[in-house]
């Protein structure tokens, strides 16, 4: 079955990529959560980047802020679908610095890129990216995206 | 078998969007290429977007450059993963305005946004997503990203 | 008579946009508000830009932020002129995201964009695009040109 | 009948603000073309937009570079919907000046903005802001509208 | 005896503007303030610029926010220096839209802006400027520069 | 009688400075032009600072791009008013480095800015300084601007 | 024995430049802290960048925010390295001032430039330079390298 | 004797980084060129940060362009000091980029960047901090440093 590998460069980086878990968990889909800094722990992020295919991993959520190496650098070593999200640490420049340094990845090394801070849409994207090949995922996606559009048409209601 | 949608918004986009189409085609993936146009065409927008996953389409790869709302109109009608490539067109701002209105897409509708012009790496993406569950792929993957490595040792063997 | 219909893409939007609904109430134009989502309702888009020609209204603003695509499909639907309101919500990068998705519409799709925020403009330039043609609405707008020139001149005097 | 006035800081802004003029003249609209300086010519600025609304103009296109004031001076001295063009002038910096010092207009003043150097925008939004209440030009819109998306269909066919 | 007039576009700039008030009466320079609307009194913009000259000042500061149009507007209409004082108001985008639209003045027409909320040196270049030709305000700068100097090595020596 | 300095960091700025030096020889003012580099020649740029006042000059403009300190430290040095001309030079980054290193000076020590390689704007400013105390060079603003205008009425009856 | 000059321009930046003294002092290497204000105290600015060579330094280490040009004017006068730390300063328009005009230093005179704020890594890179060739020192930086490992690592355990 | 490893992330980089090479050679430092891509050798990358320090380097000099990690990941890896060149690279989005991805690194990983582009100064940087405690090359970099002065002085006197 597939299983989600979500990582982040740092513990503080938690708050915002705990909405890539719970996302995910709510579309029952089995998460990993870890800690693999690319500047602290270069030989640990060696060692999931070179093994998370052989682990069962179908997709790897990579977040960081900053100069936010981590995404690309499980990139480079993975030949999994990676998805990169930009948070906008106590030590970024707006954000812009953990953008840049996410989705600027030069040819031949792509990043799926998502939002600032947009850890529930990394969640969203993986669990799409599991739907495009097991309809059961594609029926929840369906389900989930039917879920949006009925708050939507609620609180448009509730204006009027 | 597995088929990626690469659509953009006007015939300019071509010439960028090919990368992602030649690399697809390098993995034999099956690509079908279109013009949709979001702000001239947004029936068939609506159309392409809503029935894309009844077609056999796995991912989908849009283009688009300056207020660039084909990727993201793509990803709310549609529950397969979207892959978003900014194009620096020459009524775009530096790129900025591709980038942003690719990227920073609301909670819970994403867009995979690659690098500014990044078809290529769009390419890669989609083919990594088919990869992800297509061992046959995968293989196919590690071997580009062994090609690629061997190219940086030739070309540092040719400096010596 | 003239009917402005003012949309923002999520409720959390309403706070900004109601300085446009006051402000068009002011004048005695008749409003009708409604929440209508790109990303997440995007029949209820197609449907409203689609029609709003034909159901009496004859300007729409549209407020959305980060990847804000409402004002623009809006455009893409409609032949009425769309005023696009962009808003620094949450999730925008310092609101450039929001700004550059409105603006930057391409060739034959205009959107007529205010500033950041800039809801009371929006509905002050709707007010204009009505008084263009009828002179009750010009009247009024002049009485309030005059009353801005009065307060400042009033603020001028206390300063003395 | 309605008439729209074009007018331009510097006659070196004729190229880009000739695409207002066309586009308007495509739509059988009168249009009217001035060079007025905000800054070098600031008396004709005063007497132009005290009495736009007085001469029969209906809207007016106002396009300027850099430090870009015509607009919103316009917009300040003038009851009309005001339509503003940043231009991309070899004075600007990448066109930031101009779009800001044009879009950011304070509460009370409104300019419509286009994007950078969209002055074919400027027209086609004229162009509306007369269909608004003229069913004629109305038609018009929507005819060009279907021919924009003829184009597209016309292209998209040529790439299969 | 020189004179120096501060102006600013809204009373709630003041609280900015005090800074280049207060350091003016420092150097007891006489100093007139007013209110003055580039957007909401174009008439008095227009008089108060024609004619500042005939009125014995010698400088202006002009301070604005957002799209700042009084700096550039006063420097368009009188002989005299003007400074401008970009400020970072509630509806700017960080302060860009400010500094962009009073800098960036076209050849011919200069205005010399000072830092974002930089009232302060706004009232010094003014003494500098009329020190230029009083030996009196002069010798005032240089006592002024010493008290920096000496400022600096005092916390220099609290440090140690 | 009053005299200005124009000085750069390198003689590959003097091709844009050179509009400030034909400004103000248009105007009749003196000018002395020289190199001085605050960061190759940090001694002279300290022996200019600190005695410009005393030999005669009334004005500096300092043009530099990059880091560019040029104006600053002037500035720091000497009690005249100092004009900063930011460059777009080849090692700038679109030439926002050189705007931001001159225009953010700390309260204190103010630098004049004018606008990107806006050097005759800073030679004009320059001759409304020594203006603001010298009737006969104000006469010659007067007639300067006078002739602004009538080159825009010239162009503008041309259009017609 | 090695020893590191650290300098700011105003006292105010200390809360920040602390993380450099405090790191350099728990590797055990001799620390002289002062304020240097290349704006107000230009004669100490020079002494200190003239002479730091020859009084023990092996590094400098000078923190600056808004226009900041004390790191790079430490450059022009001192063959020794020099890193400058962009500080956020409350003049700052977000930190790409004081970013832009430390690192955009002409050919010829390198400032070494740290992160916004990034004090810590300019105390950990002065250490570096003296580790270069002072394996006593070299030591220390790999052991406090292996610290932020097991940091990481520890608070990975904490997860699980 | 001090060897200085100059590494670039593509054989493309080597225009720009050359200038790096030919100043330490003209320091007669000795340098080792190698390509070394983060991306697309990681292994290589590895195994050059680890042991850099073990085979007789001092400092390391990065290049890198776009979302450049190759100075970052060094830096990561070695305890040496790491000078980072941003690259304008034909993928980069203005370079900022690869300024931010380079710069903005976390606290306890530092990496001493210089300008975009800068190579020549990451030269200089290396020498400097070789000659931080060889004073044989300390005097080589004054004599550098007279010589800059000297050029500045002669294109004076040319001026002239």
């Amino acid at each position: 079955m597939s299983k989600v590998g979500v990582i982040m460069g740092s513990k503080s980086d938690l708050p915002v990529m705990q909405d890539a878990i719970d996302i995910l968990k709510g579309f029952d889909i089995i998460v990993e959560v870890d800690i693999v800094s690319a500047h602290r722990t270069p030989e640990k992020l060696f060692d999931y980047g070179k093994n998370a295919h052989t682990k069962g991993f179908s997709v790897i959520i990579a977040g960081a802020g900053g100069a936010a190496h981590l995404p690309g650098m499980i990139a480079s070593l993975s030949p999994l679908p990676v998805i990169g999200v930009p948070i906008k640490s106590s030590n970024s420049i707006d954000g812009w610095d953990s953008v840049l340094s996410i989705l600027q990845m030069p040819g031949g090394v792509p990043v799926a890129t998502v939002a600032l801070n947009g850890a529930k849409n990394a969640g969203i994207l993986a669990a799409q990216i599991i739907g495009s090949h097991d309809s059961c995922v594609l029926d929840k996606i369906l389900i989930y995206k039917e879920g949006l559009k009925q708050m939507v048409i609620k609180s448009s209601e509730n204006l009027k």
